[in-house]
């Protein structure tokens, strides 16, 4: 007999991911994935790890298997420093916590400062798992309007102005899903209104070793460090399935991050924590990170040539300087959603647009014109011909 | 300048952990601490852990090292069906569901199940991380009486008639804090009382393979698996610091389980997952689990023996079987908060009983009167002299 179950009020908010319906045609055969958010196999440090292992072993021993601190394993924040020092992120070694993750800093951050109805401001679009991640503590979400450029400030301050904004989620560098970067001058601005606001903003930066051209552009929370909770992960740069980030908040956050994070998983593995901490320590990143460039670069390079050559003249994308994401937008009335069906019939898979806009439809006339297209995943010749094919589709989807 | 950030409502009720800081004497140089709730760390497999690695990195490559299914990693939920059955509990591999410790799984309990004021029955006294994971959802608590032998089953019937009992939470072997096992018929009737009257009991199962002496007792599970979320863990057979937990739920329980994990912290480490399968493929755990049994089992006889010849007639204390505690109670009257000073003074630790009671003052007169004693962190001889010198500062505060 299955008896039925009642869930908690917060339940029904988390359910319903369209998304994951979509995206179960990548794993089918021949189908050719831009869909994708994940770094390329290929670009993961193997003999590295391999030996990285049994360094730990032997320099860590047992503690490297042993229960540990909620805020993270010693050698590891101490090896942070430095790498966050880089990214204009000053922070003692007490002041770095380890997350599991930076979804589990989401969800922690989530849990300590939202109550049913809060406000937290977002980018339109913005990251899907921010967004699975905040919705257990049903908040309220209020959209950020960005251009080219990424957030444009004046729409931030009309959003902390007219609203009681509990955070602003913001991506600053090369952003999920549109590979946009915010400008050091738009950052000031940004900075500019958070203190004059009073607004806290969790800054997401997944992506920031991943630059291909172009020049660096210091965190946010180099600008407003005690409006700013930074959060970094070691999934892009050394392995994701460590599940190993890390954070700095204003001391009175950080101290909540620790209660909640004890009750939510106790800590972050010891053994992944002690594994990246080598991993910086030994100048292994700084080796590795030139071989994950010149995997992702030419890649990238090919996506933005073959958009150049198939994609339709109506149509109008992003040209990140570095990230995971390519970002398509057509006019008004077309149908990502719809042309879906038809780009797989062509084996190409990609995710409609729609899908990374809080609170709005993904049938949105805007929003359901755009597209996520990732090109880490596939090699530049699988891209060139996908690009083609979806161009085509793009143009029928146009002419009907 | 440092800003005042407001919290979420529910924020409020995580704090005020007293217990972390009763215990930070623990790490006093010549302290002998009784009041840990860890695995010794001379019980880790450090050579297999070794070669482990190795074999994951071989025979996985880098699906060690990537993004994975929220649900959990295939070898691994494929391994766990034999363990699980060992223990009665019956599941297919896609019933499995892989989490972050046992604490990853109660907390994620918790978040779906769980609205403000509902109500979750806990035994007094039960285990604090649970509380913790708990918590963060703002439940209430009611409690359900134990002896000797446990929960009480007609208690147990008392709370889930009178009560809107979201879920009741049980550790019914070798328990946490009194070491206490539900004998099989116990079992019986509180696996009745939960289909009669449609109850969900979370059975939190960390210290199953920890048996010293007697019989094992099937997994409660066994008896109503429709009715139970069973958790299990690998921190006390292989390493706590891997941070992999288990859970076989009721189908419509576990689909939100997967769907609230993914915003939690997307999965657990894919590498340490592997590991956990490697452990249990190749027998390791099958061969390393009597060294385990071989390190705690004098340790805990050391205890009773030492508690025999040196508590006053006054205490009585359980006998467990297994696990990693006894627990200790003595007359109303007695103050182990009051009396701890006098104990850390004479280099001995320990936890006061009275924070295992979950919504009971720490200082109410019959939870104070007890105190939860750890062996698995200290030697034989440590212990006789520990509790010794115990028994002496417990005899004391009984003269008063």
């Amino acid at each position: 007999m299955t008896h039925e179950w009642t869930m908690a009020t917060r339940t029904a908010g988390m359910g319903a991911n369209a998304i994951r319906e979509i995206l179960k045609v990548t794993g089918q055969p021949g189908m050719r994935s831009l869909a994708g958010g994940i770094p390329a196999p290929e670009a993961f440090p193997m003999e590295i790890l391999r030996s990285l292992t049994q360094e730990a072993i032997d320099r860590f021993g047992s503690t490297a298997f042993q229960y540990g601190l909620t805020e993270g394993f010693g050698p590891l924040r101490e090896q942070l420093v430095p790498f966050l020092a880089g990214k204009g992120v000053v922070a003692a070694p007490e002041q770095v916590l380890i997350t599991t993750g930076s979804q589990g800093a989401l969800s922690t951050i989530a849990q300590i400062m939202v109550s049913p109805g809060d406000v937290i401001a977002v980018e339109a679009p913005t990251y899907l798992g921010a967004i699975s991640a905040f919705n257990p503590y049903e908040p309220r979400y209020v959209t950020i309007a960005t251009d080219d450029a990424g957030v444009i400030p004046e729409s931030l301050e009309e959003v902390v102005r007219d609203n009681p904004v509990r955070f602003v989620y913001l991506t600053p560098t090369f952003q999920n899903p549109t590979g946009r970067t915010l400008s050091g001058a738009r950052r000031a601005a940004i900075a500019d209104i958070l203190v004059r606001y009073g607004v806290l903003c969790v800054e997401d930066d997944p992506y920031n070793d991943l630059r291909y051209r172009g020049e660096a552009v210091p965190a946010l929370h180099a600008l407003a460090p005690d409006h700013v909770v930074y959060l970094g992960t070691v999934s892009k740069v050394f392995a994701p399935g460590l599940r190993v980030g890390f954070a700095v908040a204003p001391p009175a956050i950080a101290r909540w991050m620790v209660t909640a994070k004890q009750g939510i998983d106790l800590h972050t593995s010891s053994f992944n924590q002690a594994l990246t901490a080598l991993y910086l320590e030994s100048g292994a990143l700084a080796r590795h990170l030139p071989t994950i460039i010149s995997l992702y670069k030419p890649r990238q390079e090919a996506m933005l040539a073959a958009l150049e050559r198939h994609f339709p003249p109506e149509m109008r994308w992003t040209r990140p300087e570095g990230g995971m994401f390519v970002w398509a937008e057509g006019p008004a009335g077309l149908d990502t959603v719809a042309m879906y069906e038809r780009a797989v019939a062509r084996q190409v898979a990609y995710v409609p647009g729609g899908f990374f806009y809080a609170g709005v439809s993904a049938r949105d006339a805007a929003a359901a014109a755009t597209m996520r297209l990732n090109f880490t995943m596939v090699d530049e010749a699988t891209i060139e011909a996908a690009i083609a094919d979806l161009g085509a589709v793009v143009a029928a989807a146009l002419e009907g």
